[in-house]
């Protein structure tokens, strides 16, 4: 999505260690016009899949899912990262490592928001990795539910995560996928889509 | 907001120990046509104001805060609840204590993005003991921003979080007041407005 991509040009910011700085729009400031954008592109690539609804995980993944979520007017769900005292003892639980907090946590949906009946989109702002990703779809293939695409705001391509989602038959959209970057520079380079 | 009352009337679920369960439409799995119409009424009810920002609180706030900007046509900073390795060290940092989690936490937010320029709207999905609202607060005092007012989903109005930013001069508009439930019967009773 040459909207995104440019936008990365423009407000990115390459780190040492393929670090990719994009909180100015995406995962901390977040521009929701450019979320609006990314939600007809998204309409758009899952034309033809029946999604009644979207799930993302805490924090960075809710406000693009939730503008994200009009195109499609669908609700969304969030997994959420601990178990809070405001979650019914009845959940989904599935484990994720985490590439930024270098440790290993806990997500969970409630069973009442994942039904056989539900064709989920699953939306993220980032994938690097997968863990994330997989944990969403561990707890779809929990609940019965039917995963009908994976919709990603910039993948990190250098990294193993789209790969194994493609790999295993999956409909993966990423608006825009990095493939290298240099930190002298701060040159970054994308995939042709 | 009528249509918010009538939503919490027939989905919400009271709990023991005056706990409102809305995690059905506004914080685990969430209505993003719902949010659209109180992003409207946000608008209506802020429209003197010179918002450029809204500021919220992860994660339950996000998804309110994204929508409602939409509204507005601003973007959305979210204070994170911890020191996460891709932010950068300049940061306005808060205390909140936590009434779900029972525990203190800090909340920060990058100095990038809130300024002195900034005109801020507060919006949060619950407002109890205020503790979460007054923790953005500081963060907006620290950086010499102009706080425009503070947008809630639901007030509980028997705790006293409304009547401590009330007091302070704030323009806080609550868009449903729960003053009283009864965990026998369902009964929620609303403030009129």
């Amino acid at each position: 999505m040459k909207l995104l991509e440019d936008r990365i040009r423009k407000d990115g910011v390459v780190k040492e260690g393929h670090i990719l700085k994009v909180d100015g729009f995406l995962n901390h400031q977040m521009d929701v016009e450019l979320f609006d954008q990314m939600g007809k592109e998204f309409k758009r690539l899952f034309a033809d899949a029946p999604i009644n609804k979207i799930l993302t995980i805490e924090a960075s993944g809710i406000g693009i899912a939730c503008v994200v979520a009009q195109s499609f007017h669908v609700p969304v769900v969030f997994a959420k990262k601990a178990k809070s005292l405001n979650i019914d003892g009845e959940v989904y639980a599935s484990k994720v490592e985490s590439f930024t907090h270098k440790r290993v946590y806990d997500i969970i949906v409630s069973k009442k928001y994942l039904n056989p009946g539900d064709h989920v989109l699953v939306i993220d702002d980032f994938l690097a990795n997968g863990c994330a990703v997989m944990g969403l779809i561990d707890l779809i293939n929990a609940s019965g539910a039917t995963l009908e695409g994976v919709g990603i705001a910039v993948e990190k391509g250098f990294q193993q995560g789209g790969k194994m989602i493609r790999d295993k038959g999956i409909h993966l959209e990423s608006l825009a996928i990095v493939d290298d970057m240099d930190d002298a520079t701060g040159e970054i380079f994308f995939r042709e889509q």
